[in-house]
């Protein structure tokens, strides 16, 4: 038997000691959080990085479940031994978000009170509700102080949460490829994809069976999504008008682009993997998702007590879901508020999967960051 | 009784004299085209202009069809007495296009072969299809030369296909807002919104009843392209994140947004006047558009024969759906066959849907394109 070089990850569950307290006013009981660490916590725990997922993540960030396990974490080629988050020095930490469908407490969740799925009984959450659920999690594992909270996406609004509500617990932040508010547009394809699962004849307003999800919704809303994370540039490269199988248009509506057997394919995938509850729970929380509505309507004053967390702010070119100029005000908004913030535009032509997909360009900034914040230490 | 200075049209119906030969190979019989007329033609019937619909237009395109209807046609700004498109001066032809639900012949039309609607069995047609059977009800008309075809989106590929195909029989040629070809990505949104449709429990493989439409199909199917109508900053301008109705979040599904609530209302509003089938045949006409393909892969081929059609190309900042590249594309292919062409992009925040809103600025061109292109007469 060959020696494997895999880095095994073993997923763990943690239980929260107390109720969750929600932004909607209710209380979530027996919250466990399902998550996974990768290196070693060194003696005066200051190596540790919080590395938070986007939509459709999950705690499985890098490596492998098994030495059989052919599928790698979300984001492996970015992190693990000598890689840009450098697993050797660091010790990472990520767990799936309360209101997912992959460990963590979410609508499929029995809830204890009753004995039965919450399903659409589950309260609706938001991104710091899912911020403050973490930090029981880093509580427990006696880290005072992160040396870093990153995320890319809904990940990037966690770390910028963190960075609000916690700023003595993070050493710095880094919101990749996000926005501090989601557009009416974006709002506008989060409202158009949970119409398709709602539409759905086996969704019964949530309450379906998981022998028969609404699959057929959730793919649309999946493939719809899908779209807004390439560029049209991507789009143009990957597919131009090829056909998938024919010389000739089959003059018919199966698929006959190369695109459309694409988007077929990915929300299929995608449906064998995720639960349409929670796709909904969890849009809804990007929706909600305005931190300077819950300053005055000032993202300057969103970030006041930020002053001791140094920023990296990454967006990409092609990203046209959360455009440059959505991180640029993040950027203004720390400045003038005197925080130590690097911004940075990576030229890709990825859209928004860029942060999953540039890996070169991120890493080289973002391990070069990470090493000076571990050098520097506190201020 | 007050007297009325509205505008009454009369919409006509014209059946082609023979089987319309089409793109796919097969030949569609008995084919009606629903018209409308306004102006006079001139004696030496040197003045017409034909209009070409988008998607989801019809004949209607100006004018009311009685007194008392309160609805004007879809570009009624632009088209009438001493409008941009002045019928004191032009007799404007606008036709139903072909596999449409607004009285030209469609897939929910009778099969005479069978008695039964075609449904499915309706052929998948193409704009050129359209194109040709427009040319009928010219010929009809007896007009040998048209002073101008004109349309915004899918009218303008009608317009294109106008010039390509019968450059003798046209004086002027203005694609507004338009394509040479869909781009993956459209052809992306075009197949979400046909999953949508198809994934509708009501809509039995196209065979509905007309009582129980698949009209939550349609309506996302809207939704979805109707987001790609506006722009990122029309909606910003429009909606921003305004709430519905209350002060703060609902915490539930419901409509909280202001834009969720316009989305869904547009929604509601198209599936009383459009037919599902129709929106599946005339997305996979756009789909499959590309004036390239058929001309070696070279734009510029396209256009190889009309060098005595006078072009008016006009792009709008803010269409993210057909943008100025497109615009650009289809006048550098122009020039490169010195054709007589003006480009113009016009500035505007009202994304693809501004052919249909900023009159003035597009009025002011189209109108003075026009006088000119009448004054010169044939080259």
């Amino acid at each position: 038997m060959e020696k494997t070089d895999k880095l095994i990850v073993t997923p763990q569950d943690f239980k929260l000691p107390e109720s969750l307290e929600l932004d909607c006013g209710k209380k979530l009981d027996n919250v466990v959080l399902r998550y996974e660490t990768i290196g070693k916590l060194n003696a005066d725990r200051s190596n540790a990085i919080l590395i938070c997922h986007a939509l459709s993540g999950d705690a499985h960030v890098a490596g492998f479940h098994s030495v059989d396990d052919k599928k790698p974490g979300w984001w492996d080629e970015f992190v693990g031994s000598k890689k840009p988050i450098d697993t050797d020095k660091y010790f990472v930490i990520c767990s799936n978000v309360i209101g997912s469908c992959a460990g963590s407490t979410g609508p499929r969740s029995i809830n204890e009170a009753t004995g039965k799925m919450y399903n659409m009984d589950f309260p609706v959450i938001t991104i710091r509700d899912m911020v403050r659920a973490q930090k029981y999690l880093i509580d427990e594992l006696g880290i005072d102080k992160l040396l870093a909270v990153v995320g890319g996406s809904m990940g990037g609004m966690q770390a910028m949460e963190w960075a609000i509500n916690y700023p003595d617990r993070l050493l710095s932040c880094l919101p990749i490829a996000t926005t501090s508010q989601l557009s009416p547009q974006s709002i506008a394809f989060d409202w158009v994809g949970r119409e398709a699962i709602k539409y759905d004849p086996n969704y019964n307003e949530g309450n379906y069976s998981s022998d028969l999800p609404p699959s057929n919704g959730l793919s649309t809303a999946r493939m719809l999504a899908h779209i807004t994370y390439l560029s049209d540039e991507s789009m143009l490269k990957k597919f131009g008008r090829s056909l998938q199988e024919k010389d000739d248009y089959s003059f018919n509506f199966n698929r006959d682009f190369a695109v459309e057997s694409y988007l077929e394919h990915q929300g299929q995938r995608f449906v064998e993997r995720f639960d349409a509850n929670s796709y909904c729970y969890i849009t809804r929380a990007m929706d909600y998702f305005d931190l300077a509505a819950r300053h005055g309507n000032d993202l300057t004053n969103a970030f006041e007590y930020c002053k001791n967390v140094k920023f990296l702010v990454v967006s990409f070119s092609s990203d046209w879901l959360f455009p440059t100029s959505q991180s640029i005000e993040i950027t203004r908004a720390l400045i003038k508020n005197e925080v130590e913030v690097s911004f940075c535009e990576i030229e890709s032509s990825y859209g928004h999967d860029a942060f999953l997909l540039e890996i070169d360009a991120l890493g080289e900034m973002v391990s070069s960051f990470l090493d000076n914040v571990m050098q520097k230490g506190e201020a």
